[in-house]
């Protein structure tokens, strides 16, 4: 695989000793280089506050690499080749000087002429634009001139923490790079199972006559995790499970569910649609909402700690661990369908699914038989066990008529068993650098994202009340599970 | 399990030495009665030409039980138990004389008072009429009335060569049994994939909304052999594969596939709606017909001789071993919507399948990925691996957009494989008990199925001209192709 533009680059990862860009970002880095998928003159920068000479940084990085494309011998090979072309500047990333020392570094390696530049900031939102601004007073940011090449930057959420403060940081990043340039990273859209969403909507006739009010009673997304918050209870508990998970992964998920389809398979087209669909979504009621923290049980086989016993936590956090909201979406589509949506830490099981459920037989012919068929499910699985199925109800084998449900199954890994299933990373960052913005969200999208919650999330900071707790290994609040119309033994999973 | 039905029982298996009888009839039969499902008062009477004590009888019916639902030691007590109810009367099937012999012995067997009685005709066709009038004048039919309990008969195809004759056997069988007690078997009616067609379509709310000229460009319906007449050729080359195959297996399966949704799930409201569908089949025309016969050619490594070869067929038969039709279905639901039916001995593999054809995407969004995004299918597998898989376009995991078809899919040996999926013949002789004529040809079915194929028989017959010859492995003949609207190398199965 060759990519058409080969023109020199240099890929700077700002935060470069951190947990992201070590098993993230090298490792897909590192698999598109094996796939002769970076251009042939490019050069790798890790920026960061810990001190390390290239040497050591190579160490760091080379731990999380895998053999995936290049297998047995060639591996080490690959390896070398690639961590020679890795080079590493520590500093502080307020701090003009250590912009100037990454910029010395940078232009000593660089070629003369027109050099693509991609940074990644793989560093706090608290430091974002202090960081972003170093880089354009250090002239390391092209104003777009096509002698200069590209400067892209790419950032990871959180995004602010309600409209206005994403909007403020939009405002302070848009004086650096320009929005096309802007790429605003969900890893969720990398993964294959969302990719593959428009495909399934709109490369096949079977599914989309049925795509909406008149055959489809329900959508259910959920996320699930039976994880504790280890590590990084401190970031979280400043922004919760709605800014964490909802208002971005899981709201991009139904943006791509629920959109109309696109007048061409262009960003601006796909894009255009996602505002759109956003846009029509009702901002969520307070009484659309439940939330819930974790609190200290045995869990199997062990005792767990609640959320609020994590050191990183105050005592007194009202900060959710779990959350569950109703999205009403004002088109002609999905007009009185209800969006179920919901988050948990601390849960029973680890699951990300979408989950189209079709109106109940309107036909009676079958009660007779003793078994109300149930709803007909399309279940897409983003994750574990990539794939997706359809329930259907069928006739038990045997000589008396009883009726089941079983399901029509697409496992990626039995489906796609002689393909390497790609990191999400790995795609989003070749799309960087051919510039497709199709998977990264728009300025327009973000502030749309943003104001289907913040009226929801000022309304819980202004109470006083915590949110309900429940024990680790759910189940989640019983109000939650009557607002998603779960029975108390659903748990969204499977 | 146990049947409501528990008055005393004779079976009578008329050609009770032939291998229907011996392959089929007996082994359901003892598969029924180690499932509990025949009455504890039953006896089952053989009667053929073959002369045969009962003890020889016994062990010639052996052969064929197997122990599947009574495994491991209590076998052998439960064939011993079976094999003792079982008698045999030697005799010829239009002797008044003979079959009185098989009524002394029933009455020497039988308990005084009421007793049903169930003769299984498992001869051929030319002899249905004299031996049933033998029964009747024996006194063995009753005439209904409850105290005498009731006397079933149940008889399988070919019902006729045509309308005509059809009828003539009708109106002489209906001399001897009314119309309530004639079973008409057809076993694909009784296969588990097919009893599931209903469920699949009237107890799932996600497929009947589609099921119609809206959404679906064909039907195709497929049954291939990869096999030569062996043993068979006597009796196919008096009727050819459209009598064989096409006017009742599959012209039943198209019905159930295709006929509007009964008001109940009884006998008569199903047997009604299957009625209207096939009187809605335009009679095939000669041009929406081909036929084929399979001459010799080397297939899988040996060489195979050509039908006419076969020793028990006339050297200038023009018997069709494979033939392509296209029905054409004149309501409100199938207007313009082909059937594709084709059927076919010595071709190059095994199976029947039913194969809805979505429309063609009318959106060409993906056109630009390169690939041309082929129509959805549902697709029934009667045989082998019975189950169904739709057909869906995905995207291929990796860097680049590129699509491909995979499966949703569900294998009934996966999906029940802690059920024993039943032997048609199980289900259907138990309805027969039960009175239940769900899966039986009414009269009426018969003669509309006839109607659809009756017109086009004739006109073959008139015709001087043999069927075009396709090698044995195929493919069938290019007309047949062009028929069908396949392309050269596709075959139907898989």
């Amino acid at each position: 695989m060759t990519d058409a533009n080969q023109d020199p680059l240099s890929l700077v990862v700002i935060g470069a000793s951190g947990d992201l860009a070590r098993r993230k970002i090298f490792p897909a880095l590192f698999s598109l280089y094996c796939q002769r998928a970076l251009p042939d003159d490019v050069r790798l920068f890790g920026f960061a506050r810990t001190d390390l000479d290239d040497a050591a940084f190579r160490r760091r990085i080379t731990e999380h690499l895998t053999c995936r494309y290049a297998p047995g011998a060639s591996c080490a090979e690959e390896m070398e080749a690639f961590l020679a072309r890795c080079h590493y500047v520590t500093g502080e990333y307020g701090s003009t000087d250590s912009i100037l020392d990454l910029y010395q570094r940078m232009r000593q390696l660089e070629p003369r002429g027109k050099v693509n530049r991609l940074y990644y900031l793989a560093i706090p939102p608290s430091i974002f634009v202090t960081t972003a601004e170093s880089l354009g007073n250090a002239g390391l940011v092209s104003c777009g001139e096509e002698s200069q090449g590209w400067s892209r930057v790419v950032v990871e959420k959180p995004f602010g923490r309600d409209r206005p403060s994403s909007d403020e940081l939009a405002l302070a990043l848009g004086q650096v790079f320009q929005e096309p340039d802007i790429f605003r990273i969900d890893h969720y859209l990398g993964k294959e199972v969302i990719q593959n969403l428009l495909v399934l909507r709109f490369a096949n006739s079977v599914f989309e006559p049925q795509w909406n009010r008149q055959h489809l009673a329900s959508v259910q997304v959920t996320w699930a995790e039976n994880l504790t918050l280890a590590g990084r209870a401190g970031y979280f508990d400043r922004y919760g499970i709605i800014r964490d998970v909802m208002q971005n992964h899981l709201l991009q998920m139904v943006a791509l569910l629920a959109m109309e389809p696109p007048d061409e398979l262009e960003a601006s087209a796909i894009r255009r649609e996602k505002v759109r669909l956003l846009r029509s979504i009702a901002p969520v009621s307070r009484a659309d909402l439940v939330t819930g923290q974790f609190v200290a049980a045995e869990w199997d086989g062990r005792q767990v700690p609640g959320y609020t016993e994590d050191p990183a936590v105050p005592d007194d956090s009202r900060t959710e661990t779990y959350a569950a909201a109703v999205l009403r979406i004002d088109n002609a589509r999905w007009q009185g369908v209800p969006f179920f949506m919901s988050a948990g830490k601390g849960l029973d099981s680890r699951c990300t699914t979408l989950r189209l459920r079709f109106h109940p037989l309107a036909h009676r012919l079958f009660d007779r038989s003793g078994h109300r068929p149930a709803p007909n499910e399309l279940v897409i699985r983003v994750q574990p066990d990539e794939g997706m199925h359809l329930s259907l109800t069928t006739k038990l084998p045997g000589l008396e008529l009883k009726l089941a449900e079983r399901k029509l199954d697409l496992s990626y890994g039995d489906a796609f068993r002689d393909h390497i299933i790609p990191d999400a990373y790995e795609g989003l960052l070749l799309e960087v650098m051919r510039g497709d913005r199709s998977l990264f969200l728009s300025g327009e999208e973000l502030a749309a994202s943003w104001d289907v919650f913040t009226p929801v999330l000022h309304a819980l900071e202004s109470e006083s009340a915590a949110p309900e707790g429940y024990p680790f290994g759910g189940p989640p609040p019983a109000a939650a599970l009557r607002l998603l119309q779960w029975a108390e033994d659903a748990r969204g999973c499977g």
